[in-house]
């Protein structure tokens, strides 16, 4: 960020092109919008007639359009915003429009199979620097978004030797922290197995524990929704969010989630197991390790 | 609630003897010192000294003691709040002492486990009303009570065609009423199938997964920590409970535990079957429906 610095009060880009302005875009474009030092102009991409006249109502791009070559043809940034499972299609589309030299990042949850999907589309004179900004909401589109969804949270970048160039990933850097965000390095394959267990495994549960309620005798279901404020609630806020970003998340995390989900399943089996047997010492010792791991958020600040 | 709300300006009761003010039972306390409405005379027991001088330094109670007989002698109404392994031992040392025509009720989280445990303590002169308040922070002890806990919560009654008279059931529901709780009476099977699936099902989650978690690798467990808010952060929660009650609640209420448990796995080993062979409308269907149950909440005003 050292040179960066000294000039963090001009513009990062000149143009700016969000496509998918969804929750994560259209927060990206608040922000920008805001504070005028992402991007001199801000460009953004929807092929929803619904959306784009939401994002232009809400004046938060200069232009605003459905068609990604012209978009991406003067950017100097491109950010994809759109849900994993579509990710690569529309890189093929906006990548061979884009101008030399510029800059391609994504918001992706999930990066290995992202970057799969769109590394064959990849250009050697277009640098692509893959991100996953760790911040969300329940809900979802454009008239979601707000400036500050990124204050303060972690923006995790996972550059490729062959891809990214130094220049890039500092520049994606950049443009997150003037989101607010911290950011940090990793691997794609690291990111997707703590992906896997901070979030993906944790809304696979809350999914399927609303699906189990709902499954239940109708008397039983209604209260339920009465009693939900007992711990059941909490797991309904997770699972609020949206269902074809999260199957596209699921599908492309396949086997860090099936993994974590292995270890979970094991672990809640020997908890049922000492509570038929009564193994009194077993179930304090796991309630135990919760404890600690609370505790040490709180000492993180982060819970 | 009838004759009781045109009195509702005087005490309910003459003296009220809290056994074991932690969380539930000084709020209770609180709750009474604050309005007056609940009793004359309070009157809190603990075994340990430091609960003790905590519960009189507060000054929610009006004679604090160790000694269960003395303190319940006087009481036109005993509440029990101990953890619910406990609940027979402290039932079969304050049922002798207490005086004919008094009122015995509990807090405990699971019913048809205590009642089996109280059952043979108990006395014909004495009316039993097994409730549960729903509502409860991560927090423990004397110092974690406030007297609003209650507030805009459910208090289950599970009354017992033998040994509640109507007058009993009448007066634990008004206490609870008072404390500012909605209620609702249901049979202890009922109770503890709802509650194993609102409230334990959730907690046994959560301590499972923040111990899947505490046995990752060292560098993922603390990245663990870094990534947390992105729906780890809310199983941390509901996991920072006391231990000893969480192992009472599991303990006593196993059957209808393991039951949910095991629906709840079969759940997700479809899920994970589904995310396998990439079965998308089998995952968007089970995340819908956990949306559905969040918007139903929301009308409910539950969420």
């Amino acid at each position: 960020m050292d040179d960066r610095t000294t000039a963090s009060d001009t513009p990062l880009f000149d143009t700016l092109t969000v496509i998918g302005p969804g929750l994560i875009g259209s927060s990206v474009l608040h922000r920008a919008r805001r504070d005028g030092m992402l991007a001199r102009r801000l460009i953004a991409v929807d092929n929803n007639p619904t959306f784009r006249q939401r994002v232009w109502d809400l004046g938060i791009a200069d232009e605003v359009t459905e068609n990604v070559a012209p978009a991406v043809a003067e950017a100097d940034c491109v950010m994809l915003c759109v849900p994993v499972g579509v990710m690569g299609e529309v890189a093929a589309t906006a990548i061979p429009a884009m101008r030399p030299g510029a800059i391609l990042t994504d918001t992706g949850s999930t990066k290995v199979s992202v970057i799969d999907a769109i590394r064959p589309s990849l250009r050697p004179d277009i640098s692509y620097v893959p991100a996953h900004p760790m911040a969300g909401t329940e809900f979802s589109g454009p008239d979601a978004g707000f400036a500050t969804l990124f204050e303060n949270r972690w923006c995790l970048l996972t550059p490729l030797p062959e891809t990214s160039s130094d220049m890039a990933v500092s520049a994606v850097e950049s443009l997150w922290q003037r989101c607010g965000a911290r950011t940090k390095d990793m691997t794609p394959e690291h990111h997707d197995r703590v992906c896997a267990i901070v979030s993906h495994l944790p809304h696979l549960l809350a999914f399927t524990i609303c699906g189990t309620a709902d499954d239940l005798a109708d008397q039983t279901r209604s209260e339920v929704l009465d009693f939900a404020a007992s711990g059941f609630r909490d797991f309904t806020r997770i699972a609020a969010s949206d269902p074809i970003m999260w199957r596209d998340i699921f599908l492309s995390n396949r086997d860090a989630i099936l993994e974590m989900l292995a270890r979970f399943t094991e672990d809640a089996q020997a908890m049922a197991r000492a509570i038929r047997w009564a193994d009194s010492d077993y179930i304090v010792d796991r309630i135990e390790r919760g404890r600690q791991i609370r505790r040490s958020l709180i000492e993180n600040h982060q819970a």
